[in-house]
């Protein structure tokens, strides 16, 4: 692949122009998507193995990958696809729901900063600060000067996180209206799917073209040169889990990951455990 | 397999009487033990979202793996072959260090209790509630008689654990001082294990038979019929890979979980959103 999914995914500002079954970047189907994650994994679980041996000497770097999309567009499943190729140790997964009352006793970005990973590690947020200003506006759940302040708010929020040796990832899963409508269908076909199935899905769904404004502004206010925007078209489950893993494989190889050199005398070592 | 590897793997009081390099109901080789995990997998993963959509309805059952084993026998490596078989988002990992100034001002299972998983969730623990009988009884940190106490303060614990809907399994992986020379002076030859390395290790292993003695106490003192020890022979990776997954799956098939029942009328909704 001459140009990188990276280049190839950022820039979008308005989610209606981006085809949702479209596969930038990726020439083939199902199948060998299927192949190629197998063969990305092993390289995505060495440089994830490399991130967190720096991380046991003090390496302040992690990698957060946020991902948000509307219901259905798959958070879960590519966290157990993409996530699920390096060793869960490594991980640290944090589900972002309707706020308790304690955290809605602090600013809004309070539970965000305390999720952050420690060194080493690369966090997944399942949905994320961006919340606050998506269901926040399209609900009218907080004032309209309160909301506009969030976008500034998350800049300087990420642009602190990148500078204290942070890679944030930030994906947005593309599906339209249409692909949510089948995929809802279906868990309502399969019993062994029910327990996914929230009646209140269908009340957001009604607000669609709301979330997609909401959607493009957060795009269009918060794509900065620390921490852009990728819009991964989410129609098709295997390009989506293929994207994710492609990206956050990407932006490991960025950073040059070496193994620590030993900070003890090697062969002295070795003369301790053989004669041990 | 005639007899499960629950029954194959317990009962042992003395790690002496068990060799290392043995492979207790498998038949094959490393190979075969590859394939044997990817088969047992799908299952596991299956088993687990049973457990994990079950919890989403106030279902308190919880499985929690503990590892336990001297250095280099392979609870990071078990975590990363074993657990690394199901969604991570379904488990909860907690490697257990030298305590902080914190948990030392607390009684030893202050720490331990806060890091039980929620409800459909499988924790795990690297290291566990027994070091406090382990390194503590070894390098004499505690009074004897304090020692003495935890083994019942350990077996209430865990009584307790299991009566609130817990699922104990606790693996002791078991290697030789031989198996852990050949491990620390391979870990010294190659340059990218040398992170994993520490000095360390070889002071404890001075204590080998100490810790023998201690780790055979907590196999007499703490083997219960709600919370039993599984001894792993961890002399073969591949074995004891293959073994932790095996006994993760008898443990969470044994619970006999099935999908939970809609809380919604399906057909009501099955019309909502045809026509939404």
């Amino acid at each position: 692949m001459a140009t990188s999914l990276r280049e190839l995914l950022s820039g979008v500002t308005t989610l209606a122009d981006v085809n949702s079954r479209s596969t930038p970047g990726f020439d083939g189907d199902k199948k060998d998507a299927r192949d190629a994650m197998a063969q990305l994994g092993e390289e995505l679980a060495d440089l994830q193995e490399r991130l967190w041996a720096n991380g046991t000497r003090d390496d302040p770097r992690t990698v957060l990958l946020v991902l948000q999309g509307m219901d259905t567009s798959g958070k879960g499943g590519t966290i157990r696809h993409a996530a699920g190729l390096v060793d869960p140790q490594g991980l640290r997964i944090t589900s972002f729901k309707k706020p308790t009352p304690e955290e809605l006793e602090h600013d809004f970005l309070w539970r965000i900063e305390k999720a952050l990973p420690p060194p080493g590690k690369i966090g997944i947020f399942d949905r994320s600060q961006y919340e606050d200003v998506l269901i926040c506006r399209v609900r009218e759940l907080a004032a309209a000067e309160e909301i506009e302040r969030r976008y500034d708010a998350i800049n300087d929020f990420e642009q602190a996180y990148v500078e204290a040796g942070g890679t944030m990832i930030k994906c947005l899963l593309h599906i339209t209206a249409d692909n949510q409508k089948e995929r809802l269908t279906a868990r309502l076909d399969d019993p062994t799917k029910h327990w996914k199935y929230n009646p209140g899905d269908v009340d957001e769904r009604a607000l669609w073209d709301d979330y997609q404004q909401a959607y493009d502004l957060a795009l269009a206010r918060c794509s900065t040169e620390p921490a852009p925007w990728f819009v991964v078209p989410s129609g098709r489950k295997w390009y989506r889990n293929w994207a994710v893993a492609t990206l956050l494989l990407e932006h490991l190889r960025a950073l040059g990951l070496t193994w620590p050199a030993a900070d003890f005398d090697v062969d002295a070592e070795k003369a301790r455990v053989a004669a041990s």
